[in-house]
């Protein structure tokens, strides 16, 4: 799979954002959706997804990508307020060698602690319970 | 070194945009200066870089943060046409448990090829004449 290429709508985030797939969600506007991951690297680990259409950042348009990150930042400083983590990752892989493994553009938001091993993505799925527990924190931190 | 702090005005980036400090420079305007990483994870490695003074995403401003981010996609875009990597890596480190060594705002975008490993970050400096033809590439594509 390589950086460039058709978009598929087939994709589980196309289907998140249709409505037609489960998520944890932290927020939504028109703009974006930001839910949990189901195999965080880290407890607090969640995605900010542009609804439109793209691969990656790459064919993402300029006005979504600015919008994009305006939430990213707003929902990394409600997972700072809600999990008071001690640094936080951002990151957004374009194309399976870079690590993408969903071709929707994605953000991901990845609380770090001190001395805490970052997980392997997709090591396992974590605990429904937990991540809504996560979700509410996150989320009554937004508003 | 947690996630809030003091801004630093002493730091390296600080030091490029004021044009204190050396850089092998992409491209730059009035919002960014971006420059090739001179301690790269992959050939081609480069730092897009707001000017504005600020520790880390959350703290930076909306407005910047979204000029910002369509910068580091043009700047993307290009080093893809320039050095045809097979995928790409954007990532922001916030704090230093989240693997931020300097204390000015910055976006990470690497170049990853199938079946290349990537480097550590500061594993080594890079050689100049090596950074500069990735550098002029970059900015070829760019323009």
């Amino acid at each position: 799979m390589s950086l460039s290429g058709k978009y598929d709508d087939q994709n589980i985030f196309a289907k998140i954002i249709a409505g037609e797939a489960p998520a944890i969600k932290i927020f939504e506007d028109d703009a974006v959706v930001a839910f949990m991951d189901i195999f965080p690297q880290s407890p607090g680990h969640c995605l900010v997804v542009p609804k439109a259409p793209a691969r990656n950042l790459l064919d993402l348009s300029d006005d979504v990508a600015a919008l994009a990150i305006t939430r990213v930042k707003a929902v990394a400083r409600a997972v700072e307020t809600a999990l008071s983590p001690d640094g936080i990752i951002i990151s957004q892989f374009n194309g399976a060698p870079a690590g993408q493994t969903v071709f929707h553009i994605h953000f991901h938001i990845i609380p770090r602690w001190e001395n805490q091993a970052l997980g392997r993505h997709g090591g396992g799925q974590a605990d429904t319970v937990e991540l809504k527990a996560q979700a509410a924190k996150i989320r009554a931190a937004l508003t």
